[in-house]
């Protein structure tokens, strides 16, 4: 591998600047992508066609030279195999069925969702400059996918689901580990460099709630370290108390949202490589402050800390590429 | 006064049982709510009509039993005489119209709202059982409407002015800072016993620039202390890296949300008074359930707090009142 500086600075060896990729690179925001995206039928055939997702995979580092490749999937991938009708219609949300029984989910193999595989098998065979980055959605964020049938503003059927129903939102959760563990296991096979956890949704969770799912997220985690030795990110939105949650447990990296105080935790907590966490927003103004408070995040950043330069949430559809060019530029040429 | 447990509580005198109140106790999931808001053609002239909105305040008194009464009124009720055009669409969220210019802006007196005095003045004369809260809302979450032009799921508006326009967004800070400072000592000298600062939208904003805005917060703070006795709650959404950077500062009391560890933050800052922070979806829930989890919370909190138990965030219109009575009788009938 040419450049890499992600999997260095995870490792907390010597580096000379700070990694940097952003959540969401290949996206709406790039005529490329919509270009590409217009020869499939719908967004999850897309999400499947290994050569075009391959091809989508690749473009940031074309057009950005990012410092790691995320493949491009969904996190919703590994539901409909384990029995829940996924579907994307153009414009809107995801849209999911389920009949509400528990019961009536499985744990699917590593091999029904081969093309996961396929793509990153590819994207590793046509590009040896950038590691590879394979994720899944965290199982909270899942959970509450398949419950309220798609997005929420409020999550309130997930949480009334697990006040409620506990055995069964316990079986739940036990299915959801179960399948993760799978399907990260066979995507660092198939030759994932880093896998990444994106918990979204945690942000809805109340504080005792997330200490009582702790369990099943360090569960996934440990069981997926059994078998391989790549590194994890787990990603989450909102409180740090959260991260305070999380601080002493075997976590390789977090990745934290704009309201964090990051650079206090990372004096805090120096054993733990921190990604994040510019606000998304900062991309909507203009480019001397862009460039300004990327340089003064990165200023205060310990040289010492194990550190991705990352925003704290996913690019959007109307988003400059020019500008997120500028931002990922700012960070590669920033050197202390 | 009565019944004087919330100032009791938050003064650290010693008590027999927690105070409860809960944020938009009254609202449209009360049919009786719906029926006064129909003598109204609009929702401003309903929350300006003293006679209808000082029955709406009364209202969870009566249906309710809480410890406390909030004015029935509007955050966006002062930014109307600084110069913005405020309307409300039944069914939709607010709708503000402003030329986009800091410098036509003005700072009113509280005579030009005298009907949040004469409200406030009402409800006073017609209970003498338990303590009024006057309100307003925090000069962020003020300045994101007016900025936005009504709610957002962004605030990328309100952040792009924040950061390309620092010079306005300062002036505008200070124009909102002096505004709430002569509305809140308004409602204060009318009789208010307590007053509270809503500042919900805060939890979109990047940490950094929440240690930045405290300024203007802990001046309006002190402004107001200057002129009244009252004690002032600060409510906030979102992260508890915020509540870390308001520890230090002189605030009577706190009100969280439950991504919060409200539990923790007690013991670690005894000396500040705590609400919250039960997350509202338990009123989505079965009785048992309700029950369970808020004598469960009470439990925790330690004797010695000064705390109030509310929800937070707001009831919703899709809430089942003989639940929301169900909460405050649970509280109510809590005791060590």
């Amino acid at each position: 591998m040419k450049n890499p500086l992600l999997l260095q600075s995870i490792k907390g060896e010597p580096i000379k600047r700070f990694p940097v990729w952003l959540m969401r690179q290949a996206g709406r925001y790039m005529p490329q992508y919509r270009e590409l995206r217009n020869k499939a039928p719908d967004f999850l055939t897309f999400c499947k066609d290994v050569k075009l997702a391959t091809e989508v995979s690749l473009l940031p580092l074309h057009l950005l030279g990012v410092d790691a490749i995320i493949i491009f999937s969904d996190i919703l991938i590994p539901l409909e195999p384990m029995g829940v009708k996924v579907s994307f219609k153009d414009g809107e949300g995801p849209s999911l069925e389920w009949d509400g029984e528990v019961k009536n989910l499985r744990v699917p193999s590593f091999r029904e969702v081969s093309f996961v595989g396929e793509i990153i098998e590819e994207v590793k065979r046509l590009q040896k400059e950038v590691p590879v980055i394979g994720f899944c959605g965290g199982p909270f964020t899942l959970a509450s996918y398949i419950i309220e049938g798609g997005s929420s503003s409020t999550l309130k059927k997930t949480k009334t689901f697990m006040w409620n129903r506990k055995d069964e939102w316990e079986h739940l959760m036990n299915l959801l580990v179960e399948t993760l563990t799978h399907y990260l296991v066979g995507q660092a096979k198939a030759g994932a460099d880093v896998l990444q956890i994106f918990d979204t949704w945690i942000s809805y969770l109340p504080f005792e709630d997330f200490e009582n799912y702790k369990r099943w997220l360090l569960r996934l985690v440990m069981q997926v370290k059994e078998k391989t030795q790549v590194p994890i990110i787990y990603f989450f939105r909102g409180s740090s108390s959260f991260l305070e949650a999380l601080e002493g447990e075997k976590l390789d990296a977090v990745s934290v949202d704009w309201t964090v105080d990051m650079i206090g935790w990372m004096k805090r907590a120096p054993h733990l490589t921190f990604q994040g966490n510019m606000d998304p927003s900062l991309l909507y103004c203009e480019e001397d402050v862009i460039i300004e408070k990327t340089r003064g995040l990165l200023q205060k950043v310990p040289r010492s800390t194990r550190y991705i330069f990352n925003l704290g949430h996913g690019l959007s559809p109307d988003m400059d590429l020019n500008k997120v060019k500028l931002l990922v530029n700012t960070v590669k040429s920033f050197s202390w």
